[in-house]
């Protein structure tokens, strides 16, 4: 089958690379359409030491299964497949199991194929009203999702996202259903336009965005030394900058709580005395669950087709990664012929 | 009055340092014993860009008052002093009030001296069943009983303290009272002996504590790949050391708990993509409540008195900083003559 693989710190793209063999419990999927995500771009720099077919964001369509429900479904896929045997898969946990694969990143070749194989019970099926591009965003939509799993975030908390990369641009479209008082932050007015579009008041700058952490929103906490006073109640970084962490830290009120969504290769330059002396909650963040972000594209309520930056033949994949890393990019996406 | 007197870069001795006045609300406290922390050895070192009378561990008597309740009553005192009037002194929480004072590190001069000032608000009474030096304690103390405020330890989750150090050697006989799964890991045989004579489970090693984080522990989440597993549910960093978070961050199970206590001096070698892969959370914890901290002294639950590694005269408060800051001192204690 064709596939594009990473190996040897090379990308090629091959015609005849053998099709996944499916174990049993698990389905062979044909895949129709998938979505080149940051962590693809990472690998091909280094990051997990992964070699084999990229990917991991797709939708396809099930040709065999194990137990006969899945033959012909249309479905999206969890990434994390555990080893099923032990204390954290037997605690629903797969996602953390540490014998487990992950598809396109640890063990277990990627989406950038004709087809691949996952165990059913990662598999969801997508309602009509999902098209296979909008399916795409299921699982980074997913991610998103992951945070209200973790924090319990009141119509009251004050809430900033930042960075307006793809998973930033998702993660405001969720909180924005939680709270009234969210705020978006990044560096590109017309990835901004997205959200302004959807009501989010946002913020343009740098690391330390115009109009925030600035005297004007400090109102609730006034002290008297006249410095700087950190703001919000939750900061989510996004940015996927290493600098991110340190920004969210000047964003933070005390004893306010950061969600980490942010890997980047190297270390991270941030003074986490300020973590212990503010007491500050960090939490770190990663694939969620797929039901409420299914539920959320059916109602139409978080838009993506706005956030697909160009759609490549799969045979162009090597130019959809170069596109996919160009700055101001937001979701590229490769259809795969039939 | 006498006062040890950080100024210029010079630590000094004086003995005519200026009584400090008493605002409105607020105490006289004549100090009987001061204790020496870490934290004092850092401003020496240029944390906090502090001046004026160093300590914040004291014992004391009330000779001046406001309200005339606390007047020749023994007092331990909180060290964060409040605005009054803004939000977070309004909810209680003059502990992060960003115009506060700190006893000896912020704003406010400290209590290696004669005489110091506190809010009343700031005070607690002290039971007779405490003594003089037992009561120096209590800061110190209560700040390892923050941990229970923030986070929920039950007795069946596993915990392990890191360090043992002061700060550590207190956490560890604080959270021995909660979890019957506790393992203090520290570099000093003999520091670790005093947790041992309470029946506490200790491992001696360096950053990568002998005992632990071997496969002897890895029976509860047996993966298949056979890499190194994370264990604890909770992990606490008291090592006082950039390198702790490291250290922590290998022994902390997937979804797991990281309580920082160390501030040090520059930044941390830590990766924090681990945090997010493996969604840590990752929790500064500072200053704590008195009450508990009086109620375990004054019951005898936690053994103070073999953490008292010297006793000095103020008039050698000079050799008292350099005993403490000595590779294996624990507590070094300054008593004023009357």
């Amino acid at each position: 089958m064709k596939a594009l693989v990473f190996k040897d710190n090379e990308l090629r793209l091959e015609s005849d690379y053998p099709r996944p063999r499916r174990s049993r419990g698990e389905a062979l999927v044909r895949v129709t359409v998938a979505g080149i995500c940051a962590t693809d771009l990472e690998i091909v720099k280094g990051y997990m030491e992964f070699e084999g077919v990229l990917g991991h964001e797709f939708t396809g369509v099930v040709e065999e299964d194990t137990s006969g429900r899945w033959l012909g479904k249309r479905v999206a896929g969890e990434i994390n497949a555990g080893c099923g045997g032990c204390g954290w898969c037997e605690a629903g946990l797969a996602n953390h199991c540490p014998g487990r694969t992950v598809l396109g990143i640890a063990g277990r070749d990627g989406a950038f194929a004709e087809y691949l194989t996952l165990p059913e019970a990662n598999l969801h099926a997508l309602p009509d009203g999902i098209s296979d591009q909008e399916a795409v965003f299921v699982e980074p939509l997913a991610a998103a999702f992951e945070i209200l799993e973790q924090v319990d975030i009141s119509s009251k908390d004050s809430v900033c996202v930042l960075g307006d990369g793809r998973l930033g641009l998702l993660t405001a479209q969720v909180l924005a259903g939680r709270t009234e008082s969210l705020l978006a932050a990044g560096r590109h007015r017309e990835k901004l336009a997205i959200l302004q579009a959807r009501g989010i008041k946002t913020a343009l700058g740098g690391a330390r965005p115009v109009g925030i952490g600035s005297k004007q929103n400090v109102s609730r906490f006034n002290g008297e030394t006249g410095e700087q006073l950190h703001e919000f109640d939750f900061v989510v970084d996004c940015t996927g900058d290493a600098g991110g962490l340190e920004a969210a830290l000047d964003l933070v009120r005390p004893r306010g709580t950061i969600i980490l969504k942010t890997t980047a290769a190297g270390q991270r330059p941030a003074d986490l005395n300020r973590v212990v002396v503010d007491e500050i909650t960090l939490i770190g963040s990663r694939c969620g669950p797929f039901p409420p972000a299914i539920q959320a594209l059916a109602k139409k309520e978080i838009d993506v087709k706005n956030m697909i930056s160009a759609v490549f033949p799969f045979d162009e994949a090597h130019r959809a990664m170069r596109a996919a890393a160009q700055q101001g990019a937001l979701k590229v996406l490769l259809t795969m012929a039939r």
